[in-house]
């Protein structure tokens, strides 16, 4: 496996291969990216190689987020990486991706008064993680599709765990006509159902078990539906009662239609139950495709 | 010649040719097009074919521009093309081009409410023409990358005519990793100095006449320049006196570097001298570069 760092070395090893598939991810890998890691090999057709992307994107990043903090684990993410089978990992820094040679966050010269941005929808940022993430979603579009440009990927994997950011990278695809195949893959959990992410490090024992909520609120929804009930109104009500303690800080918990992104009042197939919430401080996600 | 109207047919054509140029233009197409197609034409290497887009782009007229009334004549566009030996005309509609079965500008579902943007930096639109055609480079980067796309051209040329679109349009390739060399080509002026432009056709004699002033300024800086001045409060100066008796309304009359769009006060290598003016309600733009 071969760890490539600038944009021309990753060109020079693509040109010998037909198809290259990506891997897109900030690092601090678990099963969750093995998940979407092991799926590509599994894909892989004749002289295709796998790449996995480990770049912890600033502009994805608000003022009062986790950038600087946001665990950094390269030389154990390589070790994963290569014992999965990944062909190249390709770990650039942020002068190498925007031409700046800043990796803080706080560059004013990595926002979008002087750096080219691609924009998903508003009326489809500005709701679920959006709609507290000013600028999230810009910030992974622009990084994702400098990535689709750079790795000439024709396939790429999402986790289905950031459903909104699924979502819109497959509208940006579609939007502005992109040759890449967008694969998703459920979400993982660990044995206790906690949604798998980078960010359960944050988490002491305390949150670690409140954190559990999201996921035993999803189970309540699943289970009722299970036994017939497919009244929005009922299901949130019932599957709320779980953080009756407030447990968790709940920021949102919908039920939309996964086409869309619209509410919805009757869960039918394609409905996504999302829920955000944070845990002594920590922002966590979870959520359930029907 | 051949000439597409969808994009899975143009996928077809381009599936067997090594290298794909592109022209992109909105047609009504003039001898300032046909410098763009010949150079196009003369680069083109083996296997390679040179495509001409003609497609007038709602999202890059404002709601009180001229999208509906501006000029079509694809019949005489493609013949244009067929002489100059032109391989293949693409000529999509907007529902082909955005999903969206209208060719009303005024169409909401056209906006970025709807659909994914590519946003140019801020501070590089916010001047120039587009202090005054507020979205109007957000629609055009859009379209181009959309073009660049379906095409996958690996040349694209462009009129130094739309100098902030052509300055726009490079920025993106960097910043967002495109694998498109931009060709820039000198603006053609008819035998009077007017710049050529879709929108002359729109001049009855009376405005025709007013807009020679453009070009007489831009003259009158380069025979100063050529005199050794290069202060540019005395050129810009000399230049707007003939305009005194406001033949034509302008809009601006700036001198930046063109490495960066910034203002200059002393004309050097790569200073712009750039003029946008109005001519008995029709807009006009015309430059120099140094």
């Amino acid at each position: 496996m071969e760890v490539i760092k600038t944009i021309s070395d990753l060109k020079d090893f693509i040109k010998d291969y037909n198809n290259v598939s990506l891997v897109p991810t900030m690092g601090a890998l678990h099963e969750g990216h093995g998940a979407l890691i092991k799926k590509a090999i599994t894909e892989k057709t004749q002289n295709e190689k796998v790449i996995v992307s480990i770049f912890v994107n600033p502009i994805q990043f608000g003022p009062g987020e986790d950038f600087n903090k946001y665990p950094r684990t390269l030389n154990e993410d390589v070790i994963f990486c290569e014992e999965l089978g990944v062909d190249v990992v390709f770990a650039p820094n942020a002068a190498t991706m925007y031409g700046i040679s800043s990796d803080e966050n706080d560059n004013v010269h990595l926002s979008n008064n002087y750096l080219t941005y691609v924009c998903p929808p508003y009326l489809l940022v500005d709701k679920l993680c959006g709609k507290s993430r000013v600028g999230h979603f810009d910030g992974v579009a622009t990084v994702v599709l400098k990535l689709f440009n750079i790795t000439q990927a024709k396939k790429a994997y999402f986790g289905q765990k950031d459903a909104q950011q699924l979502f819109l990278i497959k509208k940006m695809v579609k939007d502005l006509n992109l040759d890449v195949d967008i694969k998703s893959v459920p979400i993982v959990r660990d044995k206790n159902g906690l949604a798998l992410s980078s960010r359960n490090k944050y988490l002491d024992e305390d949150g670690y078990n409140k954190a559990l909520t999201l996921n035993k609120m999803l189970n309540k929804v699943k289970e009722l539906y299970d036994k017939g009930v497919v009244n929005v109104k009922i299901l949130f009500e019932e599957a709320i009662l779980l953080n009756n303690d407030d447990k968790v800080e709940i920021e949102y918990f919908e039920f939309l239609d996964f086409n869309n992104l619209e509410p919805v009042n009757i869960v039918t197939k394609n409905t996504i139950v999302a829920i955000a919430a944070k845990v002594n401080k920590i922002r966590l996600i979870d959520n359930m495709i029907f």
